[in-house]
């Protein structure tokens, strides 16, 4: 039977006291995340080596019921006209649900099911959303600043990070739009749909 | 399959946009919460009949994996020396966890095992507890706005409200420090081992 833990986010930081697991990705992991090949090989060239995003989390139990604490930070940038990314997932368990609640920054929860449906809910601090189970799901950050997250999924969910890469990407990609600051969602070409034979 | 639903907390007025569903306690439903029933006589005759706190949540689903997801207001107050209380609850599936998450005022998160061991994690806006499995908890007001937080936890973990009435009140109160605006554990003369026999 395990401790209550106190978590305290670090929004500016990017730091969770009280967590225990850090998962981090850096650019040249993200290889074929962007649609623009040129562009991503540009800032490869010019890359700090420092995480692009970091997931700190608390995960204090196995059994039915468990859950995961934790928060994400996804630092900002453009690769061409698509804003920086997570790799996105669904969960190997696919009714398994997620909260994700805005600490800083401004992103784009962007959720799609293998069907077709889709959704795009813009977080900002105060704001949260409620994944439910079955939606594949995706972080942006469409803003100026590191865009953070607390979040909160069921333990053993597990997270399936093929399902978007086997379909050549979303079906929707996030993009700077002709305003200052703004993005939208536009129809990504390459996307195969999901569960179909890869290329 | 649900849609995702975007939540926004509105902390001063204890709103949540998005949620469908809503739980409230007025004090008249509280009897034998306090230890001091003169006290508690004495302001059932001057309440003004709102609700002591109330809960608003969004439950899409009743799926394995799906979550519940909140927002709890607390108002502040005392009766005797006891700051104000939610009933408190363990998880019918007792393995089921929850998150709590501070989004105004101050309280404690009282949490107690059945076989005697005991957490009180202070919150404030920002700061988050990790319920973990089998942990009895409550929350307490011990500040002079309303305490709320945001929570998360397994759609069918299910309350049992009963388990602390039924040992005369948990382990461990709540009250009033000497010094100002502070609180201390004390221990509850009345309370006996959970799961005993009812007297």
């Amino acid at each position: 039977m395990s401790e209550p833990i106190r978590l305290e986010p670090d929004a500016l930081l990017g730091l969770l006291a009280g967590s225990t697991t850090r998962y981090e990705k850096r650019l040249n992991e993200l290889e074929g995340l962007y649609r623009d090949d040129v562009a991503f090989r540009a800032a490869l060239e010019s890359d700090d080596g420092e995480p692009v995003y970091w997931v700190v989390a608390s995960t204090p139990d196995d059994e039915a019921g468990a859950l995961t604490i934790g928060m994400s930070v996804l630092r900002p940038g453009r690769i061409g006209d698509e804003f920086a990314m997570t790799r996105g997932h669904i969960h190997v368990h696919h009714s398994a649900a997620e909260l994700y609640y805005g600490l800083a920054g401004r992103g784009v929860m962007l959720m799609e099911t293998t069907d077709g449906r889709s959704s795009a809910i813009e977080i900002t601090p105060g704001v949260a959303v409620h994944v439910p189970g079955h939606w594949i799901h995706r972080s942006i950050n469409v803003g100026d600043e590191p865009f953070t997250t607390l979040f909160c999924y069921p333990s053993d969910a597990g997270q399936d990070y093929r399902i978007i890469g086997d379909a050549d990407g979303m079906a929707s990609i996030v993009v700077t739009s002709g305003s200052d600051q703004g993005w939208e969602l536009r129809d990504n070409p390459d996307h195969r749909p999901y569960g179909g034979v890869p290329r």
